[in-house]
């Protein structure tokens, strides 16, 4: 038996970085400002221990781009690097300088944000640029390093005379990527990636207006100066402590973030954990359409200020994607898949710690000001009913402060709403019949019929409206939905009294045949009732069980497989208490009768919104006859 | 100055890899298989060209679970490797032995099929193993080896007493990683990865039954016997000959796609090309619905015949996302991001590859099959409209092919179209209006009108044809859009000849104050029109220019900034020439006159679908007050 140890072949190291390591070259950038603010965050610490006996300033970060020369420099006012070490942190690929800083100075070091894994960033470099120097002093007294490399594994080190302490990195553009020597590339990166960093980035400078002098003549311009144009805001609101801020402060970092959003957001939500994950951030509600899919990529993630994605998905749970804003945490795994962050169990804690943030501050939103709360509950309804359907801890605190809103606009928990159509709505079996429209347009002679009855009826029209009804049943005793067009308002919610029919069951019988021949084609169930005789004479009712199974198999999931392809089934309530039906039946001549019938059913259909096309343009004719 | 070489830091090798290599552990078994078939391919290669002096056979690769001992076992009959081989592809990260092996034979390692990368995947095992045994025997006549490693760079390396050639490696599952021991995860991951990879790969055994034997009794079980459960197809559809090919096998291969999916798909285009690039797949056209959102994520990309992504975003033109099927591209770089993959000029070519494929597909069934062609338009259209829209050269082939449908059922090219109508729908500018409804059913009477003028009537539902009508009226000369119902009929296609009306210009100011007198407060803006005395008395319109604008925006993009949230824009016509319009201007009771004004509104609105709510119950009301 031999043993051995397995050999990294060196000359192969560099195509893998370029190939393998990001999947996306302009990450380099944010690498080396990464590196770069590091670099700087070290030395504010070590002086603040009094480590470092230095004079720490007020530091910056440059980026210079040089076209001509095809270079970028990355410059720092940082700790700075002595030759012994660049032959450790730079000469040894894979071996992260950071992270025996963090050893050295463990609580400490987090807390004064430590970044990157500084060897591996660095070799991004390579993504992009066919030669990199670093040249680069040390805070302690040793002389400048001056190291060159082409992307072969061979180096030359040699010293330098730069005196101010820090680290400049020069990168040599690749053929490949001159893209990154346009300014607007680079800034456009800078904006992308590094907007949020602690330390104050410069790129270029900017002409910035002076007060004019006094007595300045009118016409003379105003004096200007060139200043550095910083590009981040170090300080971002996510970072401090909310009782350091105002809700302005709050609006003004959201349009930070947003610069193209003009609306405001409606309330924001600052995050602030530090056990057992380390997470802040401030999301926020903005107002919310009723489509759900357009709506996602707006949460974006950092870590330790700086930029990672857009994308949440996994980390935050699906219903609150929805929302805008910013998270930030060293604990979510970058780099894994999707698959693998919702099995990681830092990441579901994280992801219920958010749900529980948002749950809680939805229910001091409205006990504090329900008014307010109730304002807003059409704009933010959709996140808060999905919310309801697909998390189970989020539906549990929910139900406190889950709106209902009637047709008539007044809004209800579902506690209050039991209370109050408790004695009305109950029904001859003791079940709640709570009755709801989708649109208050097209339903609403039905909505009327049910309101002359003296209940209520809520508006209930988001897309995801006939799953949540479905949840809700099943988690109460004895409730029930219906809309308000599923059958006529008397078998909505049956009651002991039934009510008693002007025709007799001869005259019924009668009256069935007749309908049954003038309209036996159209594929309606004829039923005969005992109405109210200001009630309709004909209404058409869409039963709730089919149409909610139906609908939920369009809005995705749920439902009864096939059903989605089902015809729609209707029937035809026939009032024989109204005039117009004791007419129907007296009316001697067949031809007549027919002509009242299919009248009559016509216009039940245009009340449900089924008279369309050919019909509707046929029955309009008909009606300017009527009215000349 | 000294110079130096930069060293790899063997002891982070592992720990980057895990992390940084591949996003997805799962992704190991995939590499696992990849090397075991490159290994089966190469002897397949090095047997056919007399370098190896053994048999072929008929090799599989066999995939085993050990879940009390917590192995997993990749076992081939492949090329083998010597002690030499081990210490060099093994030993020696990052050395890709695929490439030293392609670079030897050339072209002919191509055409054998030879895949991997071996020194970078086989240690992806590492993701998922804490111990990894590779014992491993050549096809030359050498000993057999066993290698051991534990994920540090130490390594041992012995002799072994393996007989048959090939190799087998057994991970030792670490503790996070369990879930790669159950069978039904592995099978998955098979399936997912390796369901047509060339060489067969067996997982566990399954039950065949076999013939009853002659004379057996009628309740006697037939007899069973376990045999290999092969998981995969190692000759795909794609890789064969479209002449080896009929439509049965096509249609065939889709059900092996998608299992789930029970409709069949309408047509296939079978890719083939090997220059400039390498590129085989069947791509299907599905059944397509006019949500152009949830129809993603569905064509598979393969390199080899190995899966790599389900999300060919950016390497197919966006309007073909919406097919389903197969590419099959050594040529598309992986591992990199979107933005890459546009701007890169091998993709570039394979995209326009595809759409130029496509376009010729379409065309051919377009001249040989017309009929056919028409019937499943309506099913296509969705991908073809959104193509001419995004991608010029797309438009150019698609003028051929693109079908316009009338109301009536008949379907056009432009260009059959313009003949057709060019007489009857040029106006006295010579401008050709093309006339066209979205909605049969709710412009049903106005498209009557059209008709009774005999013109054609197209009907235009995708919802991206806003943009599309614009598109073709600026590519078009003198060619017009408007919708049915944007004008009064003889507005629309405005003629030399004018109408005489009935009414004396006197007559007409009177009729138009006592129009707007009734409904001044509803916001139309009313026209008188002397028009055929058949046509409506009152007729509702919308201005084209104003509707369409909105549109666009509704459904992004295009349209003027802001014009989404303009309220809808009304034309009131009224007919002076039509009866009813003359007993309203002889009605001299004022409230008569009214209720005939505002009926006839009512009338109008219905037919354009703009009587709702509260109005039209009301209008049934009286209605069935009417009728009694």
């Amino acid at each position: 038996m031999a043993t051995g140890k397995i050999n990294v072949s060196v000359e192969n190291i560099f195509p893998l970085i370029k190939k393998f390591l990001y999947s996306d070259h302009e990450i380099f950038l944010r690498e080396l400002i990464s590196n770069a603010t590091d670099a700087t965050l070290k030395l504010k610490h070590l002086t603040s221990i009094g480590e470092a006996k230095v004079e720490y300033g007020n530091p910056i970060i440059e980026v210079k781009v040089d076209k001509d020369q095809k270079r970028i420099h990355i410059i720092d006012q940082g700790i700075g690097m002595t030759e012994d070490e660049v032959k450790k942190y730079i000469n040894e690929v894979a071996f992260s300088g950071a992270e025996e800083f963090l050893d050295k100075y463990k609580d400490a070091g987090k807390e004064a944000g430590i970044i990157g894994h500084f060897g591996l960033g660095f070799y991004s470099a390579f993504m992009v640029a066919e030669k990199v120097e670093i040249i680069t002093k040390s805070f302690k007294d040793e002389p400048a390093v001056h190291w060159i490399c082409d992307g072969s594994p061979e180096f030359t080190l040699e010293s330098a005379d730069k005196k101010e302490r820090g680290t400049e990195i020069i990168l040599h553009v690749a053929d490949d990527s001159t893209e990154f020597l346009e300014d607007s590339k680079i800034r456009g990166l800078l904006v992308k990636y590094n907007k949020f960093m602690p330390i104050p980035i410069k790129f270029g400078t900017k002409k910035e207006t002076l007060p004019k002098p006094e007595g300045a003549k009118e016409d003379e311009p105003a004096p200007t100066q060139e200043v550095d144009n910083i590009i981040n805001n170090p300080e971002p609101a996510w970072t401090k402590q909310p009782t350091d801020l105002k809700d302005e402060d709050y609006k003004s970092f959201y349009r930070e973030l947003y610069p193209m959003q003009f609306e405001e957001p409606l309330f924001h939500i600052h995050l602030n954990v530090d056990y057992p994950f380390n997470l802040t951030g401030i999301l926020y509600f903005p107002k919310l359409s009723n489509d759900l899919n357009i709506q996602k990529d707006r949460i974006q993630l950092y870590q330790n200020q700086v930029f990672v994605t857009d994308n949440v998905e996994g980390i935050v749970p699906e219903f609150l994607t929805m929302l805008r804003g910013v998270i930030d945490s060293p604990d979510i795994p970058l780099n894994v898949s999707r698959s693998y962050l919702q099995a990681d169990g830092a990441v579901k804690k994280i992801s219920s710690y958010i749900t529980r943030k948002v749950a809680d501050k939805l229910s001091s939103l409205f006990k504090n000001n329900r008014e307010d709360f109730e304002q807003k509950w059409n704009d933010i309804k959709v996140v808060i009913e999905y919310g309801m359907l697909t998390e189970e801890k989020f539906f549990e605190k929910a139900e406190k402060f889950a709106l209902f809103p009637t047709v008539d606009g007044s809004y209800h928990t579902f506690e209050e709403l039991e209370a109050k159509i408790k004695d009305t709505q109950t029904d001859k079996d003791g079940t709640l019949v709570v009755l709801y429209a989708s649109d208050k347009e097209a339903q609403h002679s039905y909505i009327e019929a049910a309101k002359t009855k003296g209940y209520e009826v809520l508006l209930m029209d988001s897309p995801i409206v006939p799953h949540l009804l479905q949840k809700l049943e099943t988690s109460k005793e004895k409730v029930s939905f219906v809309r308000v067009d599923a059958d006529h308002i008397d078998n909505l919610i049956k009651k002991e009294d039934t009510a008693i029919s002007k025709l007799s069951d001869e005259e019924k019988d009668q009256l069935k045949t007749s309908l049954e021949n003038a309209i036996a084609d159209k594929g309606y169930t004829i039923q005969l009732e005992a109405m109210d005789s200001t009630a309709s004479p004909f209404i058409i009712t869409e039963p709730e069980f089919m149409r909610r199974m139906k609908e939920m198999q369009r809005t995705g999931g749920g439902g009864m497989f096939g059903m989605g392809n089902m015809p729609d089934m209707y029937n035809l309530i026939v009032n024989t208490n109204h005039e117009l039906v004791g007419e129907i039946l007296n009316t001697k001549t067949d031809k007549k009768r027919e002509r009242l019938i299919n009248q009559s059913l016509d216009l039940a259909r245009l009340s449900k919104g089924l008279l369309k096309g050919e019909e509707l343009t046929k029955f309009i004719a008909r009606s300017y006859e009527m009215i000349k």
